[in-house]
């Protein structure tokens, strides 16, 4: 090795010793007859330095050279410090240089490479290499790496065996935009790059290999928003012989290690919810349980009161805002605003403050009494001091506007602390949701869900009631996980590609290959895919997936740091037989 | 879960214990009153049974019915044995049926699910699935997760971290030829699969990684041979601050734990050899050293002997096999065919052969006097019963032709036992190679690779004398990996694509990033690569890679399984703006 030890490593007792380090130069201090560096690695900082009168002329000179982000290699005696330094774990040591040597010189980088760098997004993304040097950075895939061993260990700990399926698969009409590959071997024809290894997991269990993992890269061409890269990576697994209950064992089994590996942090029992409960007390399938403030339904209170909006109203339902009474006429407009934003798209909003001496103020004085008032303060279980928000409307609007308001006040409050972890299971998801724009059923989660026997009866006659055999995990209001029981009989699966809108040709065409191996003894199975990225950014307590990747895509799916994509050969264009329009 | 056991688990001890199993019905007997059913998951084999008067009808109707492969649920009573199968684990016990439940019934498979199957190649292939429900397959995949397993323990524990690199990057010229992916976003520009992720990891280094790795898929859009795929995967890995010892030590360590944690073998030390002495010796860069029979030179001592074949020669060069004197006039004949093959090209072929009795017999006696081919055989070592097989031409040429023969008689005297390891490194290959079709040349390993310092002065004068700091891992004949030191400075760099024949501009176009990244302060580093599903094929003792990957394609490219690549929709093509011509 060129070195001896790392940056990270030496302590009071390697005093006297010779070493040699290699690292970059991170800044350096000269006063007078001193010089000091601070010498980077990825193991931490040491401090060298060359003193006038003993140090030679020649190293002197040397050092007085260095930039920042010199890359070099340097040699000389470990010694005390004078002013230590507590911060760091080598801040009891320096080191006298004696010989240096220039590794390789560097430009002064784009940007600072500090934890706070003056470096804007585009800056930073263009020199991606240069951004991984940042500690704070690269502690972010050092988690990312650690989060995939403990994923590993457990797994491998629980007989998984983790299997690798292609990633030059076919594509299929069904879920997001495909990835396409053209073939230049069979040309006119493409293959596809895996929105998951569905299909390949479910054949895995019928060839018998009965608990599957893989974590693995996946890709969909749909347009960008801030936390979704055109390629991402999942937890894959799937279980065969099992049912949803042992799913949920097992996997709550690895995420309690991982968040006792990585975090440090026992983990309580995970609970479980219905997805109807969820949107009945929270207004969203992925609530955030690190705080309560439930939604209290309200029509039985406040309907028929001579309040013709509330009137009208198919759902008036509300959140209590503990100790919020004190908000004063000016913030009750901002957050009517705020819930008027397009984003949330509220009409309005009510508001009921229980005035710490035991009065109440409302915006609706005229059509609610102070008993009235009392009574809807009660249902909330609210104390003086609290004030209660109440929005109306279609019952799915008003529930996704009012969980909306609930997030927000929650971070208002200070009640979302991203160090403070709450992992919940959500159940019995719709197995259908219709779709206005192509008038047909979709898959909740995808068409190889098994609806719950129990509900099998209304498949024909009413299908949007039918449940499914479908869970989540959700973490902090975050969805990190979903999966499901799967169909594992040709009938079902049949069945269900009718009810999608699927030709029994088209079927066949697309899913021959698993209804045929549906023929062939399947057994019963069920499987989960975790969001990898998405669990690790979690972990840090960020809300970007894309720190957690290595080289990420920006919005428009470019790699700004390497240029691509960008255009290919004409010859390339031949071989493949195809044209650009 | 739907069983208490696994059909590997039970044994004498478990006797008298109420159980159930879950899984394929592999084979039954119907023996008058007595029917037993061996039942089968991925942990084993356990005897199911039910007897006239002791079991219900319904439970000896229920079992009569069972068809190969069905998938059942079976609850019943642990006994003893009464002829026991000292062969499976489970041969002690049986399980008295008390309920069956037929989870699936199944078609007849189109093979025999056994070890040894009737199915043809692309049969088992179009039913993969079913395939991969022999044990002798499953336990491939099997070996494939705990090499995998393996390899990333010994790296954790050498401080490597795993970072995963993009699957969308970009084309270049350099290398194999590409996949490509049309992007929507940015119409007419295409994302390419990368063939290796070298210049990600080497940006890696730059950052500061120190130490990288990653089991990873890479792609090749080449014409298929039987053990080359289109995606295939890598255990590749970089260091930074190292020499070419240090990866040669840190990765003779890896595949030393491979073996013993996987082969149970405790490996001797790694020899070394330089290309040179490869090429001399054996004919190629990854000569199987199982066995010796090196390659003898013989110019000296068969020249200016009046044979001209000999006499215009550049090179004359032999093998001894050793205890082949007694090979008959007629085995002499089929040898001589053998290297006159095509494949092989030899012009011909000399026999010494060293009787038993001392005397020489060969096809060159009229030439060479029983002194000259005494001088040969003491030249090789040989011993009376051996037979020295001579062949001359080019250089280039005789040593392939002859590295044939050695393998050829390697595999004939049956010293290539696939259970025996014996690993190599071989080191200093020439940096470039001349490519006559294309005129120019060509970089042996890939233009990342640094020359050696001492041959620096030649790079412009005669770059085919230039060796390269450039290694490769060879097994039995076979190289699983090979790696370089980089160059990690811009004007080397520059040098190096210039020699390759890249204008600056296109130089560059394609590795602007790459050479930018060397101007920030970039480490001397080194890597190295291993083929995977080579390796676990290494690991089987099989020759093929196909065995070792799940969903494998053919010859063509194609997944006859999932009938893969496929015709996509006129709406795709328009959305990618690309037409098919």
């Amino acid at each position: 090795m060129l070195r001896t030890h790392t940056c990270g490593e030496l302590r009071l007792s390697n005093a006297y010793e010779t070493v040699t380090l290699c690292g970059w130069v991170q800044k350096s201090r000269d006063k007078g007859g001193l010089v000091w560096v601070d010498l980077r690695d990825r193991y931490g900082i040491t401090q060298l330095m060359a003193e006038e009168g003993v140090s030679s002329e020649a190293v002197l000179d040397q050092v007085r050279e260095l930039g920042r982000e010199f890359v070099v290699k340097v040699t000389g005696k470990v010694k005390e410090r004078e002013a230590k330094n507590e911060k760091i774990s080598t801040g009891e040591i320096e080191i006298l240089i004696e010989t240096l040597e220039i590794l390789n010189p560097a430009k002064l980088p784009p940007f600072l490479i500090e934890d706070e760098t003056d470096g804007g997004d585009e800056l930073r993304m263009k020199y991606r290499y240069l951004d991984l040097r940042r500690n704070t950075v690269r502690e972010k895939l050092r988690l990312r790496h650690k989060v995939g061993s403990a994923t590993r260990n457990y797994l491998d700990s629980q007989d998984f065996i983790e299997v690798e399926t292609p990633v030059l698969i076919k594509s299929t009409p069904e879920g997001a935009r495909d990835f396409v590959v053209p073939s230049r071997m069979n040309q006119g024809e493409f293959y596809a790059l895996p929105q998951s290894p569905q299909t390949f997991k479910q054949l895995l269990m019928v060839s018998g290999f009965d608990r599957y993992y893989q974590i693995v890269k996946c890709f969909r061409d749909e347009d960008l928003r801030a936390d979704r890269q055109p390629e991402f990576t999942q937890i894959d697994c799937e279980m065969a012989f099992v049912e949803q209950e042992d799913i949920l064992n097992t996997f709550e089994g690895l995420i309690r290690h991982l968040f006792k590996t990585v975090k440090g942090i026992e983990l309580d029992e995970v609970p479980r919810m219905s997805y109807a409960d969820a949107m009945r007390l929270y207004g969203s399938d992925k609530p955030d349980t690190r705080f309560e403030m439930q939604f209290v339904e309200l029509n039985e209170l406040t309907q028929n009161k001579g309040f013709d909006i509330f009137d009208s109203a198919e759902l008036i339902v509300g959140i209590n805002a503990s100790g919020c009474a004190a908000y004063s006429r000016k913030e009750i407009d901002q957050l009517t605003d705020w819930v008027k934003r397009p984003q949330v798209g509220a009409k309005g909003l009510v508001y009921i403050k229980y005035n710490e001496d035991g009065s109440f103020k409302s915006s609706v004085d005229k059509f609610y009494s102070d008993e009235d008032k009392k009574a809807i303060a009660e249902k909330f279980g609210a104390k003086p001091g609290d004030m209660i928000l109440i929005l109306s409307g279609e019952t799915d609007k008003v529930r996704k506007q009012l969980n909306e308001l609930r997030l927000e006040m929650g971070s208002r409050l200070g009640l979302r602390n991203p160090d403070d972890y709450k992992v919940l299971w959500v159940l019995d998801f719709p197995l259908l949701e219709f779709d206005e724009e192509t008038n047909r059923w979709h898959a909740m989660h995808h068409p190889f869900t098994s609806p719950k026997p129990e509900d099998l009866s209304k498949i024909e006659s009413a299908p949007g009631e039918v449940r499914a055999n479908a869970y989540d995990m959700v973490i902090n209001g975050t969805e990190v996980g979903g999966g499901s029981v799967r169909i594992f009989e040709k009938p079902l699966q049949q069945q269900m590609f009718k009810l999608l809108g699927f030709t029994p040709e088209e079927a066949e065409a697309q899913f021959g290959f698993l209804m045929s191996a549906f023929e062939y003894g399947a057994p019963p199975h069920a499987g989960i895919a975790f969001g990898f990225d998405r669990l690790c950014s979690l972990f840090g307590g960020s809300d970007s997936i894309r720190d957690y990747i290595a080289f990420p895509k920006n919005n428009s799916g470019r790699d700004v740091m390497i240029d691509s994509p960008a255009t290919i050969s004409e010859e390339q264009l031949k071989e493949l037989g195809i044209d650009v329009k």
